[in-house]
């Protein structure tokens, strides 16, 4: 069954927020995201009541966030499946921006105000977007070079479901329910995996970037505005970190701080992985990740920095 | 001029040892190197005698290293370009290995011996090179799935200068001078760019991997002997970390602990190179990083952390 | 005004609950607590209808609370102070526990559960506590020294007001909000302010410890049941982390990981009291701290860690 | 036996370097040391060909060391014992500074050069010692504030033996060879213990602290001169990091990056030591240490962090 969906409102928490619609499992979703800032299809701000806050507080996050969508027969200890089939972006530019203590070049949040650091400028940045030649363009003024033209590469940048412990009030975080992963292999043509942890699973999503860099160095992707695809299922298995699988990787996101930790995360959660589902010894997983494995650093900005260990599916036992 | 070098002797240090050879800039060297552990191109270990300790101590570590080259007319601030021409693979095995506190699942360094932890069982694994189809294989006797066959990515492991205060003991480490960096992008059709810190610059170079994913996980890749060519050059200009050129990126690679430090400076001297040589205003400079940057993990297990910031060429200007 | 309260239940989250008590400014509370694991004064579990987990979801967390209590007039950007006059202990026991993959010795929470770590054995240990000569005891059986005799420092483990956004879920949490700082300078005799988010700063504590070490190293302090005399006030200026003034020190808390961050957060903000309530020159102000600070390590073992950097009062002008 | 020496140059590594003088284990030493930037007892610059810098290179770095002593019948895998009786400063001032890119405030180094980061201005602060009353003071031209009155705390910020590998060229450097740990619980009436790497063990020290804050906010302590005497002793048998031993406390330096690294090891070796030589169990001296031990934060500023694990001596067995 195919599901077309327009948000009337926008929840900016992870949690037990009331669903907006129930699908069941092999059930298709389309549906329409609003960007980080909360601009729509037109470039134009959602009304501000349809904001879902914290229900405790007035502030004005980022990433708000279609859904939750009530997946039935989704148990705490399932896995939630999204298939991403499309992302049709909905508007022909996009921003981004340079923000006063905030990117992976400034100190580590929360401690970023220090007092050798002088504030630095906001600088905002407008993006032409492409779709036919899935290319984007901006003006650099104060440089030699002044007309970049850079590839899309869009993908969702928050994705997930109920966190295991009541709400993540900022959208900005990323977890082992997924949320502000801001993970480039979230793109069309991937399968998602989360760790169900509330009954319905509750899934909720947002803040496509139309393109981003590895850790997202500047805190800011290209954010805009699109319209979704995709196909939800549900694993009767349980797994502790998001996984990601396309047609050539296996993947797991590890989100944390430090970053060694994320990293440490994501390769442990491999290793395992490699052990449960596919027979390996643990030592000689170990290995064959050591020679074989890639990892990106998707995020080093979000109150959790994420990376991803990948594995060649060629690599798999077959 | 092209010099072919085979070596008597093996330093195990960088720093200001009597150089091996005298060159020009725009000569071509193809020198040997034995593997991490000392073993050449017969599998044979060199004899003790050819392992340069630090004068000071009698300590069998790990790396012997080819050279040190002197390159007439290199003077400290000046940067030493290293053109990789052919790293050829000379024996058919490479060895790989699980050891006991060490590599990028453990504590790090000097910490790893921690109560908590068991010492885990050494595992050596042997891997068969095929030159012809660039693939290497093994046997994992644990495992259901017996025989990996993995693509090879030969690249050089450690390649450095001497660095700027004195002699670094052991030949583990990287840092501003190059080093232990072990990254795969230090391979065949690359150029090496090095600060020079000594009269001479005094290169040095080894540890070839046969193949190595990202990081290193495990702390051992595919250890295995080469013949190496390389043409040497010497730019009178001056860089502070070492940087990487092939057909398609222009690279930096970080190297200090904690692993966000050594992102940090990769890209810190990426946005410096972008606006000093390319023109580019500095927020302007963070913004297209940002969005096109590439990010590699290359090792996560040195005495530092090696981490490689990546700048598409095809969005450099004209 | 003097209140006696008695809890009938207990909140395990920071947030917007609905307040037991309201009091005014000036008022002195006088309240139970129950231990970390929810053992009362007569050493019995509190019933499972009294832990107020967070509303989303059942788990049954540590920290169960005391409060909250409203204080009228409290608006956000106003400041809480609780002045500890009596921190008085209710029963002659503590426990503490040695626990697998928690505290300071081992890998950094989420990503204990590594692979290389083998879990350790959940060891308990229960301390006699005497009140006359403010010492504990307990028997070590596996240890040649078998009866350690140790000193009292009975102090507030958790103690916070709501956060700035939305409920903090786990209660073993510290943060800008104060909470489970485990911070042995939050004792009798000292005063605490806090940052107040929410209208009527909605004050909660319990997890009290009778004694405990710099950086609570196994995770675990001496845990128990307490009467605490609380003097409540509001200042109407701002702050920005908890602090602590007693008669020989003004105290800054941090809280954040890594541990460095910590560190940061709490000497930058030192500094900036020092510049805005004493009339310092900022790098007057660094430089003195720096000659006359000290700085405890609190914990090293909560979601984040805690840091207190001191300045002596004996150094400020007068 | 007693040795009076005076120094007629200074070494800048810690290394094998020629020893100055042969002495006994028993014998003691008296002996100048110079300042931190190596300004004598008058405060005049001593002469550049004094300084000893690394065999390699020529730079002017700090903390010129008075030594290296060689004990006679010190071995590799002994332990050096260097009780501290006397620490005499030998002029009437001292020096501190603010520095560009220097201090625990600051970015980690070596990536402090961030480009959001605005360098800071150096300021330079005398202070005047008073040998009498134990205090330092100076002026804060730009604070209310104007002449605080501090006491002083003496000690030694530099003390080293030859590190296990060859040499250590930037004295700024602390590590298992003790070294620049700027701890001010190395002073008078404490016994230091080293753990010896080479024949004769070496021992360089210098860089006296008139007083200093945990953690050398600043990155510069109250620089002065002074006239050690210190007796020195050899135990047969092997530690691994440096201990300290006063009338109140056993202590372990741990010395390392990231600050939680050096935080582990301290309290690793700790938990080692007191199973080892006071027969506790390994879960029962987590324990205790966990409830008893003090922790410092010695510094946050150099190559390698230190921090200091501390346990009473009335809770250890008699």
């Amino acid at each position: 069954m195919i599901h077309r969906f327009k948000p009337s409102k926008y929840y900016q928490t992870y949690g037990p927020n009331p669903p907006v619609l129930k699908i069941k499992p092999g059930d298709t979703l389309i549906a329409s995201t609003v960007d980080a800032g909360g601009l729509n299809h037109e470039g134009n701000e959602i009304a501000p009541d349809m904001r879902q806050h914290s229900p405790d507080i007035i502030y004005n996050s980022s990433n708000p966030l279609t859904g939750p969508f009530y997946v039935e027969g989704a148990e705490p200890g399932d896995t939630l499946t999204v298939e991403i089939q499309q992302i049709k972006l909905t508007r022909s530019t996009a921003w981004s921006r340079i923000a006063t203590n905030f990117g992976g070049l400034t100190e580590e949040a929360p401690g970023r105000r220090l007092l050798y650091n002088d504030p630095i400028p906001v600088t905002r940045y407008v993006w032409n977007l492409d779709n036919e030649s899935m290319t984007a363009s901006t003006t650099l003024t104060g440089s030699r070079y002044k007309n970049p033209v850079i590839p899309l590469n869009p993908f969702i940048g928050s994705i997930g479901v109920a966190p295991r412990y009541g709400r993540v009030e900022i959208s900005l975080t990323p977890g082992e329910f997924g949320g502000n992963m801001d993970c480039p292999d979230v793109c069309e043509g991937a399968t998602l995996l989360l760790p169900i942890n509330q009954r319905g699973g509750l899934l909720v999503f947002g803040d496509i970037h139309a393109a981003q860099g590895d850790g997202e160095l500047c805190g800011v992707a290209l954010e805009t505005s699109s319209e979704l695809t995709l196909k939800i299922g549900v694993l009767k298995e349980s797994i502790e970190w998001p996984r990601i699988i396309n047609d050539e990787w296996i993947m797991v996101v590890g989100c944390s701080r430090p970053l060694m930790e994320a990293y440490k995360i994501a390769h442990v959660d491999m290793v395992n992985w490699l052990m449960t589902d596919y027979g390996f010894d643990k030592w000689d997983a170990i290995q064959l990740l050591s020679q074989v494995g890639k990892c990106r650093v998707a995020n080093t900005v979000d109150p959790n920095y994420a990376v991803v260990a990948k594995f060649p599916k060629n690599q798999l036992p077959t």
